[in-house]
């Protein structure tokens, strides 16, 4: 015999209410505004699916092994978001951008602080990178197509093996990695080499993911750019290459087709190879980022 | 200038049906299913918040953090899933337990294997536990009240400082936990001390969000208990105690009125002292779990 008393009981079609009453009290708007979202949508998910517990243990390991494969140089957290297409949503929700300013696309998980302020035309590639070497100029203008002098372009991308430096377990140095600003003209000139579409990490809960629902791991090959200047919005965005067979099929879900660019092959001296002093072959792509004002 | 050709482009209204369109070749159903579901409330959770790209990332930063606290003696993501009450909707999805068979709560995170077996009476304290004594008796029956006989009970709770032997940085020791198995009468016999309502851990995230939302991190007294016997579905569940303040708002919403219990005190030398050779002043709580039969 066991005596019960009066208690509160709960079904699966009331307990969402009651989490809910729960987050009642929380002080800032928003926050509650985001925490109901949250919980509504949690809970409609596991019912939707009928969540087994077993399925529900397995989401939990997934989860904790994705944040516990995050340090300092891995981001596993940003890489299943931007593989969920979840990053993509909130860019795209975020910079409705003005007609003519440049688009945005994710920002990804392999930036870094404390990249190397360079000269105009500075090479951001180690020197026993075996890729092809490309200058990528153009200038930064505003909605009306002023040069905006002094705008900082961080610039990152992944080197001829299809790697970022944060994933070399043995290197600690920054490369492929420069912060430019544009002269008087808007004007800035990067020098790299020309970047591969690469496979992300695939050795973690997202690559298990990605297998599991037989999607691959590759991108098309881009550069990374944030382009910022005074009184204007910031703009985080790619430029891509129009040869790239992953162009329709990025895995992170990033490609616009306004930051889609074609790189020019140089393969003889010519105007190019005099002005920039550069050997053939090597490749030049222009691109102009058009910022909008700040709000 | 720059050269665009065509190749994508997408709005925030048009990539959820681009992200399920590469998630079609998952070849298991059931996971195509759950990760369609995914997809679509998690695009439909940040589409219905108009979340921010700042507010993208600290949900970044928090599940980071979540997952980088979790080792092998704490679980941040099921405190988090238990929290949001995620745990119990799976809960009580999974068990729509015919009339009078034992309800299940949820399982926590603070369940460890390798506990000892122990004989009847055997005592989950250490002996420097300063809490009341308390025997926990019963049987473990079928749906027709029949006993069942070598049931295994897998018992664990809070000592009486509200910690679990896992909270300990310095100790490695199991304690307050023990495996019990029923006797050919279906009876078992538990000796612990009486559980005191504890906070739950709030030195992380799972802290900072109840702190965040106004919430309070309490669990009202209870024990634990998975209760398994051949031939029947085990129940993972708790007993609470029916004097508790915290029955009515238990952070992670595991209470029903089935599993709320009376603990009786006994101030003298009675019966129960003389049978259980314990002295007073000790608390007796009487409960049967009751098994449904293996689907």
């Amino acid at each position: 015999m066991h005596t019960t008393v009066k208690g509160r009981s709960t079904t699966e079609d009331d307990i969402t209410a009651e989490v809910l009453r729960r987050f009642e009290g929380t002080p800032d708007v928003r926050l509650r505004e985001i925490v109901f979202a949250l919980v509504r949508h949690l809970h409609g998910f596991v019912k939707d699916v009928n969540l087994t517990e077993a399925e529900w243990f397995s989401a939990i390991q997934f989860l904790t092994g994705t944040g516990q494969l995050c340090d300092d140089k891995r981001q596993e957290f940003i890489l299943l978001s931007d593989t969920l297409g979840v990053s993509m949503v909130v860019d795209l929700m975020n910079h409705r951008k003005p007609e003519g300013a440049t688009e945005s696309t994710v920002f990804g998980p392999f930036h870094r602080e404390g990249a190397r302020e360079m000269p105009p035309g500075g090479n951001i590639a180690p020197r026993d990178d075996g890729g092809s070497p490309m200058m990528i100029s153009g200038r930064v203008l505003d909605l009306s197509g002023r040069p905006i002098a002094g705008a900082r372009l961080d610039v990152w991308q992944a080197d001829s093996s299809g790697l970022y430096d944060s994933q070399y377990a043995d290197r600690d140095e920054l490369h492929m990695r420069g912060l430019f600003r544009t002269d008087s003209d808007g004007r800035y000139l990067v020098r790299t080499v020309r970047p591969v579409h690469y496979a992300i990490p695939n050795d973690g809960p997202v690559g298990q993911m990605l297998r599991a629902t037989n999607r691959h791991p590759w991108r098309p090959a881009h550069v990374h750019f944030v382009v910022s200047a005074d009184g204007f919005e910031p703009v985080t965005t790619h430029i891509f290459d129009d040869t790239d067979p992953y162009l329709e099929s990025d895995t992170v879900f990033a490609v616009k087709d306004s930051l889609i660019c074609h790189f020019v092959r140089h393969d003889a001296r010519d105007d190019a190879s005099q002005r920039l002093a550069i050997e053939p072959p090597f490749y030049t792509v222009d691109f102009d980022f058009v910022l909008k004002p700040r709000a």
